[in-house]
């Protein structure tokens, strides 16, 4: 089983390391870890090097039998659009889609924490920069939730020291989507 | 031809009265605009909100023939992740794909002017938070730049007075969408 590991870890300085250790914990379960760094990509032939990473991605989606995304919030309240692109684009492939966080709080909580208090007008709920707040008591956008049917997205039971590179819920989403593709 | 309006205009107070200019701007060009909140989804059977306008959502995309995407970035540097996850959705059932922006730099630029100063340190860009700046001299995130091909992102030639609400650049988007889908 092939599982694609959609997420912000690229962006970290220590990304090809984070790439071996997500590998290794996908082996430990008889899981082939696809990581998007993996392709050995070069400019060539007059094909951006942008372009080039654009299309080993998607083909590495399409041969994964899963994803699994890591929707930690990335420089924003939400997760990485890119990460975010991969998880629609293998939901329409009808791949097995799993999703975690290593930060605990809802969506509309974690909004309050950036942007301060919000206001209740006409029974919406409205952010100090005027524009409004999904409140479905869901972990982000509710396209991203809910396409994660009812397991939703994974999340720690405690605080973790470094949510960009801490690896226990990713562990436990691995398992999880191993035992939920054997029993598809 | 049917359009999917996807983009985060479903977040402004005034969402409704902004998917009624869409549509009339895509009636103009001969075109059906599909945009979320079209569909009076209401809570039943057991079914919650969330989830039955994420299906109601998914079924207007699986009906459309092209996607037009608004990136502007929303409470980030980058694009509101729904609105990624549907063009993702959108190019993997190979449906045309369309993106713009109401804001014109790129995303180093807006990162740059976000957290302040990148350092470069072994040919990598690295911002004041720490994580890795792609830079590609590309819109956002290269997934989403790249699966729009060469037309890329849509962008304004001036500085636009309120990026959440004009259409100008919307609406060369959807003239674009009907002559490049006319002569597939």
């Amino acid at each position: 089983m092939k599982i694609y590991l959609a997420g912000p870890e690229v962006f970290l300085p220590d990304a090809i390391e984070m790439g071996e250790k997500k590998k290794a914990i996908c082996a430990k379960y008889d899981v082939i870890g696809l990581y998007p760094m993996d392709n050995e990509v070069a400019e060539t032939d007059g094909i951006k090097l942008s372009t080039a990473i654009y299309r080993a991605n998607i083909e590495m989606i399409e041969q994964a039998d899963a994803i699994v995304a890591n929707l930690t919030p990335f420089r924003s309240v939400s997760a990485d659009p890119g990460t975010t692109f991969e998880l629609g684009y293998a939901a329409a492939l009808r791949k097995g889609v799993f999703g975690y966080s290593n930060i605990l709080p809802n969506l509309k909580d974690r909004i309050e924490l950036v942007l301060g208090g919000t206001t209740v007008i006409n029974n919406r709920i409205i952010a100090s920069d005027n524009l409004l707040v999904e409140d479905f008591s869901l972990f982000d956008n509710l396209m991203l939730a809910e396409v994660l049917g009812k397991t939703g997205v994974i999340r720690p039971q405690t605080a973790l020291a470094d949510p960009h590179r801490d690896l226990i819920v990713f562990e436990g989403c691995v398992r999880m989507a191993k035992i939920k593709m054997a029993a598809q």
